[in-house]
């Protein structure tokens, strides 16, 4: 992405998470001012009028950003993220991150994340495809994107854990599971050194767990829908970052659910994954502030 | 409503249900030429390719279909209901059902089903208003409609059931619970006589029970929604009629989630009023199938 | 609104529009946390990556804001507005604006609006409602507001103008048409002193002018929609603030469509209103910027 | 389609328009069961509650379908088509139509489709895929599809169009324009010999030609769409079949409304393809009937 590399060169990306309190919009744009930044876009949230926590993410512009980076981001920890004790990171929008996505047979998931890539919609890298059935590889390969066939069953768990953690980990800044249909471990969360994000074909809290079309239509609900999440220890428990619903009828067996389905598990995990490679997502406990 | 009734004087509507085979569709077809009708409308749905229900719904005019109904009943009952199985129901469209309201203090629910029976969209009587608070009286009888208050409190729960039904049993076709926020016993549901629909503020099954939208700021979903069913002795377990849900964010608190659901909530439960009160309703199990 | 008063007593909003350059959002923080204020909430937005516009609309609270206000106006102006060449307004959220509503004599939205403000959803002073026809007097005035019933014809337009004028001109800062019928003239609008906002019963500019449901069903369309817009002298062609559609189908007759597009039409003008009285709107030449 | 094949051997479609009168539902029932078909689904429209245009859909089974197929269709033309003046066709499920897909470089569309048949979702033969563009040969033959280049520009419009005439013409039952950016002829229109569905990039009537993201950005609209319409002589003024919409802000530059909307273009188009495949489509004046 040539043209993109020009055109997000000196844009940078900051994220804070701090305690409320006055003068904090101040402190950072003045500290940006200072720096020779313009800020080109501001969004900030705080959880409660009074004392609560304040998140802000500040896109801004600096001529030769990468050369001033490093410098950059000691001025900011020491000016004004020591004095306010925030959290920060701080991007340059020309770096994509690293993106492993790991998936099972279904494909329309991770097909839509790698056609998104190649059309410009997603700007990351995508360092490796890994699925734990071998279907996938012709198209994933047909992108140009390496794919790692990893067998895991209920029986060699720990293995194969194993050897996808050899894969990424070092290797991705994230790690999306485009409808891979295997339990991930509390240990393989311990070790892998990224977030993940998962799409779970249901509106949860609803239908948690497997077969979430099944147990819809027995419901009889009219609407199905998908959800993006953090993956945490809990199951389908993790902080939501984008849902989506589709109307369904009587006249809709449980398979055309999955049908109906799959559009919106599609469209709800690419914003989802789109979001977070543009830093507008901000975790606030179990719950997210997407910007 | 009586350019209503001039447009609906011959308009008849016909619900079936039996074990799906061959033949249904004609033998209701031929059966309603004979008798003089021009199928208006006419939809049907089988629950499986084979072996399922049947279900099916028609719309049909007959010159003077008020006097000839009892005797069309009683043809269609022996020719056709019968020899298939059939339940069935057959009603004039010119002789709208009585319902009664029941609410609490929330008005947005019974105001907006008045205003819609007011303006003419909803084909119905409304023969009283109930409400275990009194607040809403000058603004029901506004609309030319009887309110009764029944205090209801977990203390008087049996007496004040016992008043409602001295109301409704007998006066009504139909109860709807409009954020009417007491407990519903199954003896209530025993005795009533007619159906009850309900709506509930969140997108059932998730965040089922009270205060469903403090639950849902809590989990951090990113919709909110409401869902109309029919009341049976399983709380917020009943056969879902509809559901819509609303776009939230971070930046909606639990007041702005109970805003926006609160117009889901209206606009998903006077939809639901009206396709029961145009017989477009038939149970399917837990489920229903809606024409 | 006494608690909303309590609640929002020392909040204040900022609006600003300048030629976007660097040092912009550093100048309005440093001169607020001068001030003693602390930022609530901000939101920006530039038209252009280079040499566009800039827009922001900061909310903060600030102790005593209504005896500070005058001041912190003058010093505004003098020490961040002057040398940045920046419009601006700055009002007191405790401080209501003033509407007069205008309506002919379709209800949904005049009621609509009322009923919101009786709710606590839109924090303005309902000063009057104007009616060119008499048959609305009974609902509005049972909600406390004054009617005024100024008939208006082709004929006597010049003059029901001018008594339109004589009501509203220095006695309210917004109009809104809520379904009002009548064309309003560019001498009108010079003289009215304030914005109007409209509701157009279409997706605009889809079916400009007169009978768009007739000629939605005409082209036989699967959507129908509602704009809201600010009135200028171009008729249908205003600022869109707000926009929304439902989905129809060929069993919708042109009565349905009209009856489907109501609540849609009423949605998309109290979001607009809202979003007027919250200062969310900002005017960038033909269009709006929503924050 | 093996699975699909076997599933939909026996399944017939019949598909009727003639003037609405009494006994069409009736008869057609009749001559179903006398033939020993089982009635799947039925639905049916009327364009009027008198004298209008009659509609009906019928999904049935009938054993050997594909043997007694000739006879039953000479049967029905003679036995009820010709006593109601009937259009009809009668189609078997199993038989699919077989579809030409046109692109130029913008592949959301037809990628799609071609993903979607791979997948099962939607029962037709893809004949072959042409393009004035040869970009997308690959693509389209990892699919296992015909591509075929025909260059066409603005002067050898003829010479292009006559090339595409030999290749579809008595080949195919259907052609998608897929993003197709040249104008099609009437003289095309004629000789072609099938139907053709375009999607066009913008929610009709509104942005009517080209470019129409750049005019929604211009005009402010909050919402940007599709639509996917019969091609007829008239640009853009076929029967529309589907629509849809998504929501845009004015942080969205003409090139992110390009890209949310090819979400809906895609999706729109998807939609009314599979139901021409299914027969659901009617055509009624410039309007569809979709059952």
């Amino acid at each position: 992405m040539p043209g993109g590399a020009a055109q997000h060169g000196d844009l940078g990306r900051l994220l804070i998470r701090c305690q409320d309190g006055p003068g904090i919009v101040a402190a950072v744009g003045t500290f940006l001012a200072g720096a020779g930044a313009n800020v080109v876009s501001l969004a900030q949230h705080s959880t409660a009028p009074e004392g609560g926590t304040f998140f802000q993410r500040t896109e801004f512009r600096l001529p030769a950003l990468s050369a001033a980076r490093d410098q950059l981001q000691r001025d900011f920890a020491e000016q004004v993220a020591a004095p306010f004790g925030m959290d920060f990171t701080l991007r340059e929008a020309s770096k994509p991150l690293r993106v492993a996505i790991m998936v099972s047979k279904t494909d329309h998931c991770a097909l839509d994340l790698l056609w998104r890539h190649r059309r410009g919609e997603l700007p990351m890298t995508v360092a490796m495809v890994i699925s734990n059935h071998p279907d996938l590889a012709d198209d994933v390969r047909g992108f140009g994107v390496p794919f790692f066939h990893v067998p895991a069953t209920r029986d060699n768990r720990a293995e194969a854990e194993e050897r996808v953690l050899e894969l990424v980990a070092g290797n991705v800044d994230l790690v999306v599971l485009a409808r891979y249909m295997q339990i991930i471990t509390p240990s393989f969360l311990d070790r892998v050194g990224c977030p993940l994000i998962n799409i779970h074909h249901s509106f949860l809290p609803a239908f948690i767990g497997a077969g979430p079309y099944a147990k819809a239509k027995e419901r009889g609900v009219k609407l199905v829908g998908a959800t993006a999440h953090y993956v945490t220890a809990d199951l389908d428990e993790g902080p939501i970052i984008e849902q989506d619903v589709v109307r369904v009828s009587h006249r809709d067996a449980a398979g055309d659910l999955a049908r109906l389905g799959a559009d919106v598990e599609r469209a709800v995990l690419s914003r989802a994954v789109r979001w977070h490679l543009e830093d507008r997502i901000a975790r606030d406990g179990n719950t997210t502030v997407v910007f």
